[in-house]
Parts: C-alpha cells; structure tokens; sequence
C-alpha cells in the first residue's frame, strides 16, 4: 500500500496529512501554528510530520505546498512569507534525508492548480487555468493534463502580467500589473485614493478599510464599494482574455477570497472578456468555475504534486 | 522508408516538399503562385503535391502550414488571407482522402517555432518562446518538448495580448496590445502619426513610410525613426516579461522581417526587459536569439508536425 505524506506550509498554520493511494480521505492529519517568524521552523515541521506517520509503514513520497518564490526543480525555497528564516532553504532533500523517501515542493497556487485539477471543480479537464484573487492574484495552468512548471519553476506568475503598462503600482513594486488592480489590496488602494480625493463614501472615516468591508459596503449600495469592485472584474476580464490567448484552457477556476464576492464582479468580468477576446472559439465551451476544494486544497495539491512524480 | 509531404501555404507561394525519415534536405520540393483572390486553390495545391511526389511510394503523412485562424484539432482553416475562398475549409480530410495518408494543420507562427525549435535556433532546449516580429506579431511556445496548441487550436496568439488596456488601436480592432506597439504595422502609425502632428523628420512627405523606410531613416540618424523602434523595443520587452512570467522558458526565438533590424530596437528592449521582470531568476541563462531558418521554416515546421503526429 502506497503512503504519500502532504505538507501545507500555510500562513497560520503548519499542516500535514497522510494519504493512502486511492483513497480521498487522509489516514491521518495533524496540524501546528507556523510562527512565521520563530526559529527552529523544520523541527516544528517534523513534529508535524512525526504525528501523521503511520507505525512500520514505510512512505512513499512526500510533497510540500509553500509560497514562494521557490524552485521546484531544485526543492528550494528562495524566501516564504510564512518561515521567515528559510532563505535559500533545502527544504525537499532535508525532508528527504529526514524521512527516507523522495521529496517534492512546488508553489501554493500552482499546487491549488493542480488539486483543483484533480480532485476539485476542474475534474476531466485537460487544460485548465486557475487563477486565486485574494490579497494578491496567484496563477497555475494545466496543459494536457501537466502542470505547467517552467524551466526555472517560476512559470504562471500570472498576478504580475502587465496589463497597462503606466498603470498603478503593484506590490511587487512595477506597474500596472493585474494584480495591481484586481486583488484585493488593488480594490483597497483604489477605494482609499477615491476617499483622498473626496468622493462619498460610507467608508469614509474608517481608517483602511479592508476588501470584505468594502464588499459590505457595496452589498448595502454604496456607490463607490461597488465601483470599486466592477472596476477589478473589468481588468480581470482583460487578463483572462489575454490568458486565453495565451494558454487557450476549457475551463477557468477561480479561487481566494475575494473571489467569494462573485456577485460584486462577475458580471462586469464576463462583459469586459466578451469584448477583448480576439475570437468567439476561445468561449465555446468554457467553463467559468468557482473552486470547489477550500482549506484542503494545499494538501491535496501536495500530495497530487507527490503522486504525479512517483509516477513520472 | 518513411516519406512525409510537407506544405507552406504562403502569402506569394504555394510549396510542397518531400523528406525522408532522418534527411535534412528534401528530396523534392515544387512551388506556385498562390493567388489568393483566384478560384480553385485547392486543385493548385494538389497540382504542386503530386510535383514532388516519389514515384511507387507510399506517403506516410503530409503536413501544412498556413496563417489562420484555424482548427488544428480538427483540420479545418477558418479563413486566411493568403486564400480568399478557403472558409471553414476542411483542408487537412480534403488532403488526406486525396493522397490516402494522415494530414495535420497548423497555424505559420506555431509551425515557425516548432521548426526552430527541432531544427534551428532553439535545438537542445526543452522550453521556447518564438515570436515572429513583422507585419503583425505571432507567437509559439513549447513546453516540455511539447507545442502548446491549447483546447480549441488557439493557443498563443501573443501578439493578441494587451499590455496598455487603453492603449492605441491594434489591426485586429482591439486596443493596447503588443502587436499595437511593436509591429512593423504600429512602428508605422506611430511615425505617421507623429508627422502629422507636425514632428520633424526626413521622412515628411512620403506618402505612408513602410518600417523598412523608417528602418533606413534610422539608419541615417533620423530622429523620429530611431525612436519609432526604441518604442517598439521597449513594448516588446514589457511583452516578453509577460511571457517570461507565463511561461518561464530557457529561450526566446525572434524571426520576422522586424526582428531583423536587430540593431535598432534590442538595446532597448533588454533594458525594458531587466526593468519589467520581477525576479532575477527568470533571466538566468536565458538565450535570446535570432531564428535560424529563413524561407523553409514553414516547410520545416510542416514536416516536424506530421513527425510529430505520426509518432504520438
């Protein structure tokens, strides 16, 4: 019986799982805070681990899902957000030589990509692009059934594609980006400038006021929360257009949360992709779908990444 | 021994070319005036195959090039400006039930990279961007050792991806895509457009200065001119970082009569280039090059397709 071990290396937690080939459901999960910025981080992960192993059982692989920038190929993490002492950090061979048994690391959207591919809302699909639109946007692609990885492991960084070239600043610090407008800090920023410059708000007066509490806002009519909104779906139907162009899928997940706020942007989304897609093909059949897999969907994109390298 | 028949439907000629397994040259190739506006193209093309075809020998498989847009999957040209009369043409059943073998279909620009990248500047690499500079802007990528063709065939049209959403008008009708900017169709309006608006340079008075006339003016140091393909440069490079960001490839191919005034935009896209790309790594050991085949690409790219096909 095949084990594959699944690490989420998630911002507030340290998760890992283990899997018994083709069974859905883990055998075992356990979980600890992840302190991002205590020492001693790949012994509080091994803790983790050690409580998921199953007893005389030998494993078969592990995989890790972590923000990066990160190599995949390598196993590498560059810097993560949520372990702020990896810096060009083996993590997939100190797993290994820790657990005797291959590891694999690839990002956190890549592999919700790849989790949604397989188990979630882009099941028996063969090309796939999903995009998580929360503070920032994060990418993953699917082309004929395979992750799209990249010679250096940095492909589908799609949140920073430019799509006005003289545009706002995005918080990687160059212009114009889509997520610059389409995230969550994008549709903050905007809100806070049209505050600055005078315009009425019910969310004027309150200090920074956050995409959910302007997505309350909008909900209740406010003209601005709602613009501020519309605003974002129309960029980011000018990046998915030119991710069509691009990658040409069947099917577009989208994730994060403030792609939970589908009423406030979608309409003005599809309407701005209708209009700057270059053909009609590229619509024909595409399913335009909500992420089905939620909190487990680092787990389940680690251990499909574990699973899918065993086999290839 | 494996005979392949390979087809360029281009804008001045009709060629066919027949290879043998491992050859590089043909050992037959024939040629026709296209005549796009004129009726029964398909019986001149059948005329140029059977030009070349081996006497008492067995054709394994044939394959075309031709601009689109078209089906690839299906085989079928939707229309292409180089044959008026060809409209939702099924090209590749009509070749195949009139030479009793397997024909394949795919656009110039996806052909050219495949091409370069199995017989020109790209060889050895697993992961490619090609991108042909001259009227317009096409694009073609391999992933893995594999052309990405994408759900409905239409996969990288790159030219087709905005990058200034308000920018100016592309010939496809949109605004603010690459092709706008850096064409020699863009590199044209630009100048004109700056003429009109009463800038100085040696090329007021002529009627519509073509990009090789502007080409030539920068030569000589024309102002105007010299910025004319600076801009494009600098677009192009705001272009490929998207790419480089999509896509993550170990090599960017640059053909297409543009690209050949090397001299006057590259400068200015690397430092574009460096400026736009948002992590250092993408960069690392990435070859930018200039394509290697000239006339035969589309042949060439014809050929490797069939190969391709026949062996998958």
């Amino acid at each position: 019986m095949s084990i594959i071990i699944a690490i989420d290396v998630g911002g507030t937690q340290l998760r890992a799982a283990a899997y018994t080939e083709g069974q859905p459901e883990p055998i075992a999960i356990h979980k600890a805070k992840t302190k991002a910025n205590e020492p001693n981080a790949f012994d509080r992960l091994v803790t983790v681990v050690q409580a998921v192993l199953p007893k005389n059982q030998h494993i078969d692989a592990l995989g890790v899902s972590s923000p990066g920038p990160l190599d995949p190929h390598a196993g590498v993490i560059m810097t993560t957000p949520n372990i702020k002492e990896w810096l060009n950090f083996p993590l997939a061979a100190k797993l290994s030589e820790r657990f005797n048994a291959p590891a694999y690391l690839e990002n956190d959207a890549n592999l919700a990509c790849l989790a949604e591919w397989k188990f979630g809302a882009g099941r028996g699909h063969h090309n796939l692009l999903y995009l998580t639109i929360s503070t920032g946007v994060g990418g993953g692609v699917i082309i004929n059934d395979l992750l799209l990885q990249g010679h250096h492991g940095l492909a589908t960084e799609l949140g920073h594609t430019t799509i006005q070239a003289d545009g706002p600043l995005c918080g990687c610090g160059q212009r114009g980006h889509l997520e610059a407008f389409s995230s969550g800090t994008g549709i903050e920023r905007y809100v806070a400038e049209q505050i600055a410059a005078g315009r009425a708000s019910m969310l004027d007066g309150q200090a920074a006021p956050s995409a959910q509490s302007i997505a309350r806002a909008a909900e209740q009519g406010d003209e601005l929360a709602v613009e501020s909104y519309q605003r974002a779906g129309k960029y980011l139907g000018i990046g998915v257009a030119n991710f069509l162009h691009s990658f040409d899928p069947s099917i577009v997940v989208f994730g994060g949360g403030v792609s939970q706020s589908r009423a406030l942007w979608f309409e003005s989304f599809e309407r701005s992709l209708k209009e700057r897609i270059i053909h009609p093909k590229y619509l024909e059949g595409l399913v335009l779908a909500s992420a089905a897999l939620k909190d487990d969907a680092g787990l389940l994109g680690a251990r499909a990444l574990a699973e899918w390298k065993l086999n290839s």
